[in-house]
C-alpha cells in the first residue's frame, strides 16, 4: 500500500477528468440508459443475484479506470490476505476473520495461536448442540417449562446484525421461540421487554465481548434483579456469548452475572462483521433452527468467495464499492441511501448504517495520516414503496443522493393473490421498484418548475431470488465486502472505531457524578462545565 | 414576499460572512462554549420544554443576523397568516390548516365554504364516541366479539405520524386493542399482518384522502378478501377515514368497500401534518383512549402558540429552523440526525424524515423560480444510546452532520432501580446524552491520528419533562413548525410534494404491462424500454 495521498495518484486525476466529462450535459442518464446494450454492459450476475449499475453516472471509461484504480490499490489481493489471516486491523494488530465463521472448510487458518479452523467448528458444534436440546425441551427454565421467550442483550455489532436477519427470516421462525432485542440502556427498553415476557420461559442471552459494555451490564444486572424477584435463578436462565477467559466466561468462573452455557467470539472478529459468529448463532440457532443458521452462513460464504475470486469487472461487491467511491469522492453526493422492495428486509438499512458508517467513517489512512478525502457517507434507508411516500420528494426534486434499490423475485407469501388494477401486491411492489430509478435517472422536462423533474439521480437495483436463509446470507456478505472493498482502495482501517472512545469517556466521568449524588444528596455538581451541570442539575436535583 | 433571489440579499450576504467569520479556528466550539454564560445565551425555556443551542456554531452576531432573516422573510406573520387560513399552500390552492386540528376554541375560521371551527369540533366528537363505544364493546365485529387488534391501512402521511405517537405512547394503551399498521403494499407486510390478528376481532380502519391511492386499495382489498375468506362481512369490521364524497366515504354509499363509519379528513390539512386529525385520532383514540388523545392535541396546540406568540429569541421552532438554515446554507452540512435518548421515541427519525424532507426537499420557490440554494437535507437517526454503538464513528471521526439530541426528564417507568456502576439505567443514558454533544463540540487533540479528534461538530440537545401525551404533542408540533419555518424563510411551499407524481405515472404504465401478462401469457413487453424489459421478464417470464 502507498503512502502517497489519494489525490496524488494519476489515476484518480484520471478519474476527476472523466467525473467531469459525466457532469456534461449530454451524459444525462436519459442518454446513457437509451443504448439497448446498456444493462447488459453495466450488470452483473452471480450467485443468484443481480447487481444492475445501468442507471449510474458511469460510462465505460469511467468502470475502466475505477477498476484501475482498485488494481493500482490491491483491492482484491488485500481482501484475499483478509481471509487468509492477515492482520489487516492494523491500529489493533488483528486479523479480521469474519468470513472464517462460515468457511465449512478444513484448510488450516491460524490467528496468532488460536487455531481458526477448529475454532470456528466447535463454536458452531455447541451452537447446534445446544440450540436442538432447548428445541427438545432437554433444557429449560428454573422450573422445568421449555423457554419459550430469548432476549438478546446486546448493542451495536452485538445487537444489529442479529436483528436484520431474525426479521428478514422471522417467516421461517417455527420454533416456538419468540425473540426480543434489549440493546439500549433506557429503561423504557427493560419496561416494555419485562411486560412481553414470561420470566419462567425466558432465556436471556447476553452478548459481549469483554464483559464491560456499559449498557449491556447494566441491562444484565437489570435482568437478573428482575429474575430474582420472580423466584427464578438467573443461572439458570442466561447465557453469554463472551471472549474466552472474560468474566462472562463459565460456568463455573467467578463472574458478575453466573450462567448455564458460554459460547465464544473471538478478537479477530469485530462487532458489526459478527452475525454469522456466536453473536448471531445463538439468538439465531434458537430462533430458526440451527439448519437454517447454517443455510445462512453457506450463503454467505459464497458471496465470500465470489468477492475473492470472480473477476474484479464481475465482482459485485467490489464494483458497488467502486461506485459507492466514484459517487462519494468524484461526484460529491454525501449519502447513500438503501431501499429495500422488501419487509422483511427494514432493518437492513440500520445494520448497514452501522457497518458502512462505524467501518468506513474515518479521517485518517490506516498508517494514521490525515486523509485527502472523504471516506464513509451517511447511510440511511426505509422500505419501498413506504419510502416512496415519505422522503422521496427530495430524491426527485431535492438534493440527490445515490439509492440501492433492493428487489425479491419470489416473496416469502404465496397466499394472499387477490388482484387490484389487475396486478397482486407483489406486482405493485414491482411496478414501483422497476419505475423509481427510471424516474430517478431520466427525469422529466415542463414549463412548470413544479412539475420539473432534472433526473440525472444515481441509483443501483439489487435483485435476490427469494428471500431464503441462503440469500439473506449473500447479502450480509455483499454489504461487508462492499464496505472492507472501499476501505481497502481508500487505505483506511474498516475494522477499528477509535470514534467511540472520547464520549465513553466524558460518560464515565458523568456517571461518577451521578454515583456521587447518588451517595450523597449533599454531593454538588461544580467541577462540572455549565452546560453539562445544567443538565445534571435537572435531572438530579 | 420578495421574489429576489435569497443569495441576493443583503442578509444573505452578511450572514455568508458571519459564517466565514465563524469558521476561524478561534471559533471553534471547544472555545465558544468556554463562556460561562454560554448556556444561558443559547437556550430556549419554554412550553415545559428545553431548547438548547448552546453547542450550534453560533455567536450573538450570527443568531441576530438569522432573527433579521426571519423578520425579512416574514417567518411569523405567515405562520400567523397559516394558522388564519391563509392559502399558503400556493401551488395547489389550498390553505394548510393543521394547526386548527387541536384548537379546542370557538373563535370562527373558515377554509373556502367549510366552517372549520364547527368540523373539527364535529370530528373530535365522532371519534370521542367511537371510540368509547367500542371500547364499552357497544360496536363490535360481525359476530358480536370486541375488538381487540386495529390494522390502519395508510401510507405515508396516513402512517408515519400516528405510528411515531402510537409507539411514543405505548405504555398507556390500556384499552385491549393491539395496534398494527399495514402501510406498504408488500405481501409479507400483509402476511405477517394476517397471521398476527384475529380476524373476528379486528377492525382495519382504511385511510386515504382520495381512497385512491395505489397501495392502500391494493390493501385493503386484500383485507376485504381475507376477512370474507373467513366467513366475516367486511363492512363491519372497516372504517374510512377519508375526504367527504369520496369512493370511501359512507355509509350507504356505493363504495369499492363498504364501511361501518367514515371519519372525514380535509384538503387543507396535508397528509404529513395530520396525525391531530381523524388520520391519528381515530386509531390513538382506540388505542389510547380519547381523553389522551385530546391531551396529546392540546400539547400540540400549546406548541402552536409558542410558535406563533413567543417573541423571535425566545421562540423555539423558530430559532431551530434558523439554526437549520445556518447549517445547512452557510456552513454546507448536507443532513441532519434526530437522536432521542429514549427508546419510545424510536419512530421520531422516521416521522419527521418524511415531515421534513417531504416538504422541504424542493428546489423552485413557490412562484415556481429555480432555487437559488439548496433547500431540505437528508434527515435520519435512530435512539441513543444504540446510535453511539452503530454510526457515531463517522459523527466524531468522519464527515459531519448537525445532530438534534432529545432527552426525557422523567421516564415512563419507574420500576426496575437496580444500580450498575452506582448509577440506574435512566442515569447511565443521560451520562451519555449530557457526553456525546459535549465530546462532539469540543473533540480531544491526539498525537496519534487514530484517536484525534477534531471536535466542532454541531449539535442541540431538545428536553422534555416526560413521555406524557402533552408532551409528545408538543414534540410533534415542535417539528411541524421548524419545517414550516424553515420553508416559509426559503420561499419554497412546504405542502405539496409534486416530487412524487413522475415515479406513480410510469409505475402506472409498468402496471398496465403487468395486468395484460395477467390476462394474456402470450403478452409480451417489447415496448417496454430495455432495461425495465429485463425485470418485468425475470419476474412475470
Amino acid at each position: 500500500m502507498s503512502p502517497s495521498r489519494l489525490t496524488d495518484l494519476d489515476i484518480w486525476k484520471r478519474l476527476a477528468l472523466c467525473a467531469e466529462k459525466l457532469s456534461g450535459p449530454e451524459m444525462h442518464l436519459k442518454h446513457l440508459t437509451r443504448s439497448p446494450e446498456r444493462f447488459k454492459e453495466f450488470s452483473i450476475h452471480a450467485v443468484d443475484m443481480v447487481y444492475d449499475f445501468s442507471r449510474q453516472r458511469v460510462d465505460r471509461e469511467a468502470v475502466d479506470l475505477l477498476l484501475e484504480l482498485a488494481w493500482e490499490r490491491r483491492a482484491v489481493p488485500r481482501f484475499e490476505e483478509m481471509r487468509a489471516g492477515a492482520i489487516v486491523n492494523v491500529t489493533e494488530k488483528r486479523a479480521a476473520l469474519h468470513t472464517a465463521t462460515r468457511d465449512f472448510g478444513d484448510t488450516p487458518l491460524k490467528a496468532g495461536k488460536v487455531n481458526v479452523t477448529a475454532e470456528m467448528k466447535r463454536v458452531r458444534d455447541e451452537m447446534r448442540q445446544f440450540a436442538g436440546a432447548v428445541t427438545a425441551g432437554e433444557i429449560s427454565g428454573s422450573t422445568g417449562r421449555p423457554f419459550s421467550h430469548v432476549v438478546v442483550v446486546g448493542i451495536g455489532g452485538s445487537y444489529l446484525g442479529t436483528e436484520f436477519v431474525a426479521s428478514a427470516l422471522a417467516a421461517y421462525a417455527d420454533r416456538g421461540i419468540r425473540l426480543h432485542f434489549l440493546a439500549n440502556v433506557d429503561i423504557h427498553n427493560f419496561g416494555r421487554i419485562a411486560a412481553a415476557i414470561d420470566p419462567e420461559t425466558t432465556l436471556w442471552i447476553i452478548v459481549s465481548k469483554s464483559f464491560t459494555t456499559a449498557e449491556t451490564m447494566a441491562n444484565a444486572g437489570q435482568a437478573a434483579a428482575f429474575m430474582k424477584s420472580r423466584g427464578l435463578d438467573p443461572a439458570r436462565h442466561f447465557v453469554s456469548v463472551t471472549s474466552q477467559g472474560s468474566p462472562g466466561d463459565q460456568p463455573g468462573q467467578a463472574s458478575p452475572f453466573p450462567v448455564l452455557r458460554s459460547f465464544h467470539m473471538f478478537d479477530f472478529i469485530g462487532g458489526r462483521y459478527s452475525v454469522t459468529s456466536a453473536v448471531g448463532g445463538v439468538p439465531l440457532s434458537l430462533y430458526l433452527g440451527y439448519d437454517r443458521f447454517e443455510a445462512f452462513l453457506k450463503g454467505a460464504h459464497e458471496m465470500d468467495v465470489h468477492a475473492a475470486t470472480a473477476p474484479p469487472h464481475a465482482n459485485m461487491p467490489l464494483m458497488a464499492a467502486l461506485i459507492g467511491i466514484w459517487n462519494n469522492n468524484f461526484l460529491g453526493y454525501p449519502a447513500q441511501a438503501v431501499i429495500p422492495y422488501a419487509e422483511p428486509l427494514a432493518r437492513l438499512a440500520p445494520h448497514v448504517q452501522q457497518l458502512y458508517m462505524e467501518s468506513n467513517g474515518k479521517s485518517v489512512t490506516q498508517e494514521g495520516e490525515p486523509l485527502d478525502i472523504r471516506s464513509g457517507v451517511i447511510v440511511f434507508g426505509e422500505p419501498g414503496t413506504n419510502a416512496q411516500h415519505s422522503f422521496f420528494q427530495l430524491a426527485h426534486q431535492g438534493a440527490p443522493f445515490p439509492i440501492d434499490f433492493i428487489g425479491v423475485v419470489n416473496p416469502q407469501y404465496t397466499a394472499y393473490q387477490a388482484l387490484s388494477k389487475g396486478v397482486t401486491n407483489h406486482q405493485e411492489l414491482w411496478s414501483n421498484l422497476i419505475s423509481q430509478p427510471r424516474a430517478l435517472a431520466e427525469g422529466r422536462e415542463s414549463e412548470d418548475g413544479h412539475k420539473a423533474f432534472s433526473g440525472n439521480r444515481p441509483s443501483s437495483t439489487i435483485l435476490l431470488e427469494d428471500l431464503s436463509p441462503a440469500s439473506v446470507g449473500r447479502l450480509l456478505a455483499f454489504y461487508e465486502a462492499r464496505t472492507v472493498y472501499e476501505a481497502f482502495i481508500w487505505g483506511i482501517n474498516p475494522f477499528d472505531q477509535y470514534g467511540v472512545e472520547l464520549g465513553k469517556k466524558l460518560a464515565s466521568e458523568i456517571r461518577s457524578q451521578m454515583a456521587s449524588k447518588n451517595k450523597n444528596p449533599d454531593h454538588t455538581f461544580e467541577t462540572v462545565d455549565s452546560i453539562s451541570r445544567f443538565y445534571l442539575e435537572k435531572l438530579m436535583g
